[in-house]
């Protein structure tokens, strides 16, 4: 059969973890990375093409985008237009909407499929959330986060004037009331309440408390681990007080990856157009022989 | 928004938990209840129209089965062929793939959906199995049961000569591994060595720990709580130790039920043919507009 082949858009940490699952998948070839820069290019990417243009990879089926959250649309608005399926893990919750249309009429006019918000959360624990609200119709989910490091909350503060190095930290309180740590490392002469109001102001953090405060180095207390725990109680029919819990203690850009890399699959065999996870048949995220993973999973 | 309109099949302990999640219900109308006999009619069904013949009720969209799992087949396959879509939680694992081929030539014929092994496990158990297998795609998963009644093996072991009434509870002993503890009450002049010999050769037994014991009253016995622990350890890409663990404390008979009246939601908006839910996209099985599930559940 032959084997999808995938372009990695953008090499930080997450594009290193999909390096690893494209690696590890049966069914990919690894079409090579594009990045800003091919200067500096890191030992394990010798054998693959690193270039600052897909174009220059040949033939493309599917863009695994690994650039900042708010550079995913303008990149897979371009790949779908030139027919390459596209997937991301888009993480403002409140913009997926508007992504979604966005992309859906370019993948609609250019016969190619994007799906979005193809992380963790959203991502899997969406199709978690949803299939809770289908079991137990009124209800309540509670998804509870961390402690652990936040990629996009991460990645914005960063993007801050003033900021040379950050890490956002998610520490749950219970009922989906989370609190964020934010660490920073100024940049000279930068201060620290520019940063914290900055911070504070931006949607990723200005529903939570929040938490900034300088120090001398973030990588000395940087940890890619994390968590969720998503809880239900609710009614099935007129029977109440069914309850269900979802926990997972993982490594957060693995996992990422590796469902992106999932997505990507799916991606392949989706009708023309813009998904996220919980649109998507679960079956379509796995290889191998669809009537063995039913004879295995159902 | 026209409503959907649903027969129930059968109505035993399932039938009557469906017609309470269809009663909850916003998008279902219920177009009656298809019984063996139309004697003895329950308090609750008073308002319906009780028929022998599913042909009586008029138009029905969609024919929600709540037989034992062996008669499932015959059902499913007249109805689809009548034009009616049917679901089903058939739960014989090892047969699945055979009803699913079987159901997919009759829907498709007749321009139908069949969505089958639509209850808890197989069902919503197995939606978040494949989605524990995309995400951590090499390692192990346990599904753990109980402790608790499973219905389908309490109708196996009544099916058999000798018993008046039956129970048979599932006590979980760790990683997928269970015991299956069988009370039943005998009828007069039947040997337990007998019955217990019949259940124990039966496919739902027969690779399981197994232990027959004869009691007064069932009834006195009998409690219909269950509950799962599923955990998988696993590899996302090439990172190890990814962990994940999805519980629930539930009524079995109302979860089983809401879930078929959401995958025969679901079965309206499928192309024709035969469905297990891994391979349908769990949006459908919601009620409500599609873009503000995404916003509230992605």
């Amino acid at each position: 059969m032959a084997q999808i082949k995938a372009a990695i858009v953008g090499y930080g940490n997450i594009g290193h973890f999909v390096l690893d699952a494209l690696q590890a998948a049966p069914d990919f070839e690894i079409a090579g990375v594009v990045r800003r820069s091919v200067a500096n290019i890191p030992a394990e990417l010798a054998s693959y093409k690193v270039v600052t243009d897909i174009d220059e990879l040949g033939k493309v089926d599917v863009a695994i985008l690994c650039t900042p959250t708010r550079e995913v649309e303008k990149y897979a608005a371009e790949y779908l237009a030139k027919g390459i399926n596209t997937v991301d893990s888009f993480d403002i919750h409140t913009d997926i909407c508007k992504l979604r249309a966005s992309l859906d009429s370019v993948a609609k006019a250019n016969n190619t499929v994007a799906v979005i918000s193809a992380g963790w959360d959203p991502g899997s624990d969406s199709v978690v959330r949803a299939l809770l609200q289908a079991a137990a119709p009124k209800g309540i989910t509670y998804t509870n986060f961390g402690p652990g490091m936040s990629m996009g909350h991460t990645v914005c503060v960063k993007s801050k004037p003033g900021v040379k190095n950050a890490l956002s930290m998610t520490i749950p309180l219970g009922t989906g009331i989370h609190r964020r740590m934010v660490y920073v490392e100024l940049e000279p002469g930068a201060q620290l309440e520019d940063v914290a109001r900055a911070v504070k102001e931006d949607p990723y953090f200005a529903s939570d408390e929040t938490h900034v405060m300088a120090v001398a180095s973030v990588d000395e207390v940087k940890d890619m681990g994390h968590g969720v725990n998503m809880v239900r109680k609710g009614v099935s029919g007129k029977t109440q007080n069914q309850r269900f819990e979802f926990n997972m203690s993982i490594n957060n850009p693995a996992l990422t990856a590796q469902i992106l890399v999932a997505v990507a699959r799916a991606a392949m065999i989706q009708r023309p157009g813009a998904y996220t996870m919980i649109e998507i048949p679960v079956i379509d995220l796995l290889p191998g022989d669809r009537e063995e993973n039913i004879r295995h999973l159902v």
